[in-house]
């Protein structure tokens, strides 16, 4: 007997004792009618001999003996002279007791296709595709966009609150919260939001997320009926037009100029559409802002239909030139059409995870009953160290010393370009944000890109954001870089497009 | 002129100069407006003069003279000798351009009720109730079921495995990561389900989330299309019952005994449902095994019809009495069937928020598309720290500490009910888990908890797990509470029940 097959048959068998009380030979008769039927002792493998097993679990032999009986009586086991006691290769259960039982209920079961996937999956699996395993980082590279200097982040500093957290509260920490977020950090967030922003809330309007893609994903399960009409800006971020494509809505897209959302074409195309997601702030990829009049209009619109809006403000923080304006949802009358989402992914650092809504208050109630039921709050450290930055002054601190390095940057990009780009690509005057549109005079996009990337360089094509047809550039990220790479990726680039 | 609306004019204006070369009159003019459309000026405001605000933005006077003069022209402010100049109280855009904009568009904007909301947002106000804050933590109680001891987490080791981890990787930690979640934690989530559960699986079959509802949530969205059949034990637990009914499926209630789920039940009730929910290794809330027959017959049913099994493995690591039963998922032929769900809510401490799901090969895919669209991995580093928990060990000594800590308790718990309740309530030998189902024997059942409550002592009714009529009973926590208050809340609830 090979002893590899005794000791894994031995391991698969309890090494504690039963119970007291307990009829010793039933129980090992069930340990072992249950260990062959879950597949632990498997068909033909070999069972100890009665006197190893006796010893092993310390009871007598004719213990095991009878046990062993009781299987050889019932089928699980078969014992030949010289050969020992092995496992049957078919067990009377498989024989007998579902077939039997399947007859009993008199029921055929039908086959259905493998795997079943709904139509929110199907959908999912249109227009998303296969999952790439990512490039591993930190091999992020000029100019790829949509991202915050984590070299720059106060890491120490963030250490330090952990610890602090850690220490203060200690079991508190660790114990559930509201489903909503944390107390102290939805406080944090509306003093936030309203000295930085103009939206004067109260904590309870903040629900704490994740990420702004699990709150689009909920405002439109709440608010955007299947086969619903929902504006998207065109060009718009593909993950948001991604979630109401999966959603089932009907997407329309609504072009965007530069005064941000053509709100007119919108109401032409889809008057009566559930909802309208915008970037007003800082149009994403454009960077326009989105006028006055259009606020207006969107928010008029918005009111007299009953539509929501959401408003993504994902970097708005960000301004060089003047101070941030005020959000959309800080207008007169915006309060209860506007949902204003945020993140600190861009603010601090992509995997602190924490994103949040500014709710209507008549939406609260339904938007807490859903995350409660279907995702509960993020960790409550991350959150709890989140507040303490927001509360000991840190964030603003951080945010300010950000906004001058990206501004320089920025200069630093336009700066690389007029010295390398004249002729190629033409870059705008850079006055806000973590990333900056620009054009390609000369080939095409694809070719472009293809050929960039091969330098070592990462640019996003404009094209990804366009449903219509669009002239050829793409999204460049400068917040991340240093200044001397931002210039010699420049300059590879000048090499690779010439 | 009131100080204040002088002072809070000059605060909505730009303090910062305009860039380079650009026209100051027209600039300030762009600014002013704005600041009216969007409300930082409110109708009926006062300009600050033209003086002052020059020296406020070091500009010559005559370029604030020209720029009101603008305003003045086009309708925005008006000025009256002695009172100064004051925005309009209607400004030109809400009489004209938004309203010749629509008139232009032809379009008649369709009324609609406030707020819209889904299908599925109405099947939420259904099956929940309104969101009630909840008792502020600390506060829990004996007891309260479902629930770790929080005191007995080495806290201090999860302290320095932060400092650790921020101190070795810096700038990783704060990167984004794999919507799946972090390798080294799905790879230790691997060995872990493959030592602790006989689940042998890679770590590309992990996807890590923030709760197992989330889990169910995403399995339901992709497996289960609306008004689809799906199995839910009953009694069961009511947090994916509500998941299923807001999912729109057609609940199956397939009834429970000794043995675990009546698999032929099922079979006879709703032999083509979509998915099956079980939890096998510790019925949730009666406590018993899946018995082997039944996961046979489960596993042929899922074969035969194409069905998914949902197995929630909530707790099974506390097994006080024999080692834990291998997994539904380890038997064989299960791994393209079984969508295996654990959770570290209640192995370590509810606000750790991580969760997982072992996926079959097939779905890997798709599951990893859904969570990188919908809300991406948790907080990258609570999941490094999990990871270094496990490969130093902790994890294996810690879920060992507490079993037998649980394991006392448990004891502690029939003791105390032999003392206190004989003739009252009948609790069964505990030889599992962090709670326990118990039999009330007299009166009823919402008549007692209210008296229970009373003497603030926490049970939580057995009908709130049930569909089907029961006989009256709680479910019991005891491994959150020191012996010493599991015999004095003992004694308090027989002299409520008396």
């Amino acid at each position: 007997m090979p002893p590899n097959l005794l000791l894994s048959g031995l391991m698969a068998l309890p090494t504690e004792r039963p119970p007291e009380g307990v009829n010793l030979q039933e129980w090992l008769y069930l340990e072992l009618r249950d260990a062959m039927l879950v597949g632990r002792l498997p068909a033909g493998s070999k069972l100890p001999g009665s006197r190893t097993l006796a010893s092993h679990l310390c009871v007598a032999r004719g213990t095991v003996q009878a046990a062993y009986q009781q299987l050889l009586s019932e089928g699980y086991v078969v014992s030949r002279p010289g050969s020992g006691t092995r496992v049957c290769m078919e067990l009377p259960d498989a024989k007998l007791r579902i077939t039997s039982s399947q007859q009993s209920a008199g029921v055929k079961i039908p086959a259905r296709r493998m795997p079943p996937v709904t139509d929110w999956g199907e959908r999912l699996k249109s227009i998303t595709s296969a999952f790439a395993k990512r490039r591993v980082a930190p091999g992020l590279r000029p100019f790829f966009p949509m991202r915050c200097d984590v070299q720059s982040f106060p890491i120490d500093l963030w250490r330090k609150l952990h610890i602090q957290q850690m220490r203060s509260s200690k079991v508190e920490t660790l114990l559930d919260y509201e489903p909503a977020g944390l107390p102290s950090l939805r406080l944090a967030i509306a003093e936030h939001v309203g000295s930085a922003r103009g939206v004067q809330v109260s904590a309870d309007n903040i629900v704490v997320l994740s990420s702004v893609q699990q709150g689009i994903d909920l405002c439109l399960r709440l608010l955007a009926p299947p086969r619903a009409r929902v504006w998207m800006e065109d060009p718009g971020y593909p993950g948001v037009r991604q979630l109401m494509a999966l959603a089932g809505c009907e997407v329309v897209d609504v072009p965007v100029d530069q005064q941000g959302l053509r709100v007119q074409d919108g109401i032409q195309a889809a008057p009566e559409a559930a909802l309208a997601y915008v970037t007003p702030s800082r149009h994403m990829p454009c960077g326009h802002e989105l006028s006055p009049p259009r606020r207006l209009a969107l928010l008029h619109w918005a009111r007299a239909s009953g539509a929501y809006i959401i408003e993504d403000d994902y970097d708005s923080e960000y301004r060089f030139i003047a101070k941030p304006i005020p959000a959309l949802r800080a207008m007169a009358g915006a309060d209860d059409l506007v949902i204003l989402a945020g993140t600190f992914s861009k603010l601090l650092f992509p995997s602190v995870r924490l994103a949040y809504l500014v709710l209507p208050q008549h939406l609260v109630d339904v938007f807490t009953r859903a995350v409660a039921l279907t995702s509960r709050h993020p960790n409550s450290l991350s959150q709890a160290v989140l507040a303490a930055f927001f509360n000991q002054g840190h964030f603003d601190r951080h945010v300010r010393r950000m906004r001058k390095l990206y501004s320089l940057r920025a200069e630093a990009l336009n700066c690389a370009a007029s010295q390398h780009w004249q002729g190629l690509i033409e870059v705008p005057e850079i006055r806000a944000g973590l990333d900056t549109p620009c054009s390609l005079l000369v080939g095409d996009e694809a070719e472009a890109c293809r050929r960039i990337e091969e330098v070592n360089v990462d640019v996003l094509p404009l094209a990804r954001f366009y449903k219509a047809p669009s002239s050829p550039g793409f999204l460049l990220g400068f917040a991340a870089y240093e200044e001397r790479s931002i210039f010699d990726a420049a300059l590879a680039v000048r090499k690779a497009l010439i």
